[in-house]
């Protein structure tokens, strides 16, 4: 299995870090973390028992979920690295949003397993951000999606703020 | 407030109920129940506090889950009128998969609010239904989505059986 050791999800701002798909100031959040394999990006994530479609077969929200969180964590790896840093430099990555998720079921997913998101990112502007991401079990590809994502806007920190 | 008398949930079989997002069978899940208005479907939801994308705004990934049980059960309430049947009959319903799912996340979405998804659902084939939803928060529609859903193949409940 993988290892990420330094996850951008590690050093987002102490605001920005409550997301419940990959927030670590969230308690009762996923939790995910995604970082470089190469030139991919990759989170890494075991659903709990209680993510199932039916018995057996993980929930299709949770897979949405997490190419959800892959999608706006691999954004973010990407323009860190344009702006020429990595995580693990101590220097607050910027922080996106998603646009749009759309999701291709391929096939259903077995539970109790780790799964795998491995993410293609490409840029379409400075500010929007495309990732197509594999969700793999084992060796089968699972599920396919996409994630436009762009950098979050001033707006949402100022309702924060009101 | 829409109240929703009788979900298409409340009477899927007791081994088709655990799914996170819908089932009433899974104790920490969202259960989220689908109903008929009129010849549309609506599934009404309050986001947990902990389901944040940051403080004040709701994650994206629970809107992702609302769209994608939002669609199955909704596709499942169209062929079950289909059949000469409404929830409330006491006839067990067809059961749908998601096969592909997909979301424009409109506009960022205030926490602390009911959410309605609204849907409108076609037939594509006998076993193959869609669904396109829009997601009120007030009277904005802050997120749309479409499903396309599949009657539940035998192969889920044999792997469940092994």
């Amino acid at each position: 299995m993988e290892q990420i050791k330094h996850a951008i999800q590690d050093e987002y701002g102490d605001d920005y870090a409550w997301c419940y798909g990959c927030g670590r100031n969230n308690d009762k959040g996923l939790h995910f973390r995604t970082g470089w394999l190469g030139n991919k990006t990759i989170t890494v994530f075991t659903p709990r028992e209680e993510h199932m479609a039916i018995p057996g077969y993980v929930y299709g929200g949770i897979i949405a979920s997490l190419i959800d969180c892959h999608g706006t964590g691999s954004a973010a790896l990407a323009l860190h690295r344009k702006n020429g840093y990595e995580p693990g430099d101590g220097k607050e990555p910027p922080r996106f949003v998603t646009a749009s998720l759309s999701v291709d079921f391929v096939k259903p997913t077995r539970s109790g397993e780790a799964l795998k998101a491995i993410g293609t990112v490409e840029e379409i502007h400075p500010k929007r951000w495309r990732v197509k991401t594999d969700v793999f079990c084992g060796k089968e590809v699972c599920a396919k999606g996409t994630v436009e994502a762009v950098v979050m806007p001033d707006t949402f920190m100022k309702r924060k703020k009101d």
